[in-house]
């Protein structure tokens, strides 16, 4: 089925907002195997809605709309629907209900600006809101659909998961699945070169690249008739992927660096002391950004300045002054150091240049040495990132975290 | 001038990237005086994308596109707009010169189809791409104007700064400008009720709320024929607004609380240095992100756990065991431990629940508390924030800074 998604709302086209909207329904919409011919934005303006509402429906079999269902005299989206459709609304029993119900459980009373909000084209399946008070729903005319949905991206979801894509799984006819393949130490060009010929050749499966700082993930998809073909497709393109990045691979489907490296440090029984330098609290931040990290996080410290790195971590200054505080002695001495405050199982330490400032032609901005210490055994790595300072103690960060996974993984 | 923002790319019908094309398009174009009427988005389809172009050529007096400008057979943009406008394209030596430049300086090798490229109308407004090969061009026909800009968000806001907003503000006959008030300590619609007539009544100043976590931030915008009256409409419209929040207000223009607290830092020739717990180190990262941090950030301590806060910090155990590691007692603990590891002159200390386990009736998630010691003073205040772990965390962090801000502040 060909769907377009209509987006009505003035603060869009002032740029105050961001339509992530469409591209979440576009997501799905895809996954389900219809197709998204257009995205349109319009504002509250009835007549431009009218105008664009009949364009979108003329070139494709479904409109999906997102927004202007508020109770106020701004939001026209139903009214204006109707009108072009030509379609009567009577108050539905459920959705005035619903309004009720919502309104006790806000704790707000309800206005006659609200009531309008529980009248629904007569004919229509009505979308109950969850998660705030205006209902959408779905209605037909002349063999086209149009379905309407709220504009808050929160309500909006709620909505969309639990009414319109059953309904759109049932005008579906093919099956479509995902996995995804997550890599790092590789960047997004290099990873694509190595598989440029599968991405060319793809008609099915289809492969997709995404990448952030340091991290690369491949989706494959397929979409069939039925399950098993698309289920042996996509075994058989990601057996090809990983077997030309293996070095590369820390995980399938839903995973990341830091939930490999969290698992390792579990199910080890492990915990982890840090002293930071050009990362300054971000590693110490991401690693116990999940509940229960106090059974895997000891210590962290942050000793950013010379006499932090002297006076806490004891690091000699004859150290500091030869080699300097970027320097694989003193990443070392910094491990040495944090190994008398802390009895953890694992060391970790991160010195560098994160700049813009302070690089020399010697010791450039991006050099970082990261050390882990494991046991009696010691490891300093040397690095040369490119990037801004936050995209330096990014990549510092996620490569110590790397480190601790390269150190623990069977 | 009423314009409309054409996107061409099947990524984003595809739902693998979100339009901020469009949002900062629409931003500036607005601040410019100029309306936006319609955003749509067509994939890589010279039938639609034909159709569409129509479509906002017969509504709008220009049109700005963004995509398909690249060397590949998939990128249609530029045909396709000139096959509609019946314009003939011809090899524009500039365009050509900065493409020979661009491959140099990328150290590629320049293809055929890259020399594509350097084809533009005739009778066109070349516009330079400094970030990358694709040119881009003003183009008018019949009373309307056409303006094509590449994709790639960095491409596109270079070249639209450079060429089309000199040429949009020749075409524009109001001025406008804009004053932010930046927040902090009240929430979007508490501020919100202070000011709602003021909202409510606004023609010209308009005014706009912003809202991240912790922060609100107000936009006054004015719109009129010379600057004297634009400026003056922004100071009264401040003033009002000020006046009624003033507690709140931590500054104005390009600013922010990390800002003027580092400022007050600096300016006070003052070190800080941390012990926190629930933050991890979150606090730390955020003080360090600006170059010359070592100026101002002395020592952070990540003392997760109580062994840590007792091993490092001399909490004494008796204080952990009867008032709990979450406690104002522990807080201020943290504080005198800090005190023999550091002789910076501000010292903060944070210890909280950012859950979402880990709560009792009595010590619900959320509950926070934030230590600062100046010279012989010391504070503790008490937090109750909701929202999940990561917000907690955030909004711990933001008011520890906020802290600093206060006890600095002249």
């Amino acid at each position: 089925m060909n769907i377009s998604i209509l987006a009505v709302g003035t603060e869009l086209l002032m740029g105050k907002t961001v339509n992530t909207n469409a591209t979440y329904l576009s997501e799905q919409i895809n996954a389900l195997g219809h197709n998204v011919l257009y995205h349109l934005t319009v504002g509250d303006n009835p007549v431009r809605l009218k105008d664009t509402l009949n364009y979108l429906l003329e070139h494709s079999d479904m409109v999906v709309t997102t927004g202007g269902l508020g109770p106020t005299q701004d939001d026209l989206t139903k009214e204006v629907i109707c009108e072009t459709l030509d379609l009567k609304m009577e108050k539905h029993d459920l959705a005035y209900n619903m309004l009720i119900e919502r309104f006790k459980q806000f704790n707000v009373e309800m206005t006659s600006n609200n009531i309008k909000q529980a009248y629904l084209p007569i004919a229509c399946i009505p979308m109950m809101n969850q998660k705030g008070t205006a209902p959408g729903f779905i209605a037909e005319k002349d063999g086209k659909y149009i379905a309407v949905l709220p504009g808050p991206p929160y309500e909006m979801k709620h909505m969309y998961e639990n009414s319109l894509r059953p309904f759109l799984e049932e005008l579906s006819d093919s099956v479509i699945m995902s996995e995804y393949i997550h890599l790092f130490g590789i960047g997004e060009s290099s990873a694509e070169s190595v598989i440029d010929d599968l991405i060319t050749d793809q008609s099915d499966p289809t492969i997709a690249m995404y990448a952030s700082v340091g991290q690369v993930s491949i989706r494959v998809t397929s979409k069939a008739n039925d399950f098993d073909t698309c289920y042996e497709r996509i075994q058989n393109t990601t057996a090809e992927i990983v077997s030309r990045l293996e070095p590369y691979v820390i995980g399938f489907g839903e995973t990341s660096l830091l939930d490999e490296t969290i698992k390792l440090l579990h199910d080890n029984y492990m915990t982890v002391a840090l002293a930071e330098s050009c990362t300054g609290g971000m590693l110490a931040s991401e690693l116990i950004q999940f509940p229960g990290a106090s059974q895997y996080f000891d210590l962290g410290l942050v000793t950013y300045s010379n006499e932090s790195k002297m006076n806490l971590l004891k690091v000699e200054p004859d150290i500091l002054e030869t080699y300097g505080a970027v320097s694989a002695e003193t990443c070392e001495a910094m491990l040495h150091g944090l190994r008398h405050l802390s009895f953890s199982d694992v060391l970790v330490s991160v010195t560098g240049i994160a700049g813009p400032t302070g690089g020399t032609p010697d010791k450039p901005v991006g050099l970082v040495y990261i050390g882990i210490m494991l046991g009696d055994s010691i490891q300093v790595k040397k690095f040369n990132f490119t990037g801004d300072r936050l995209t330096i103690r990014k990549r510092s960060m996620l490569n110590a975290i790397n480190m601790i996974r390269e150190a623990l993984k069977p």
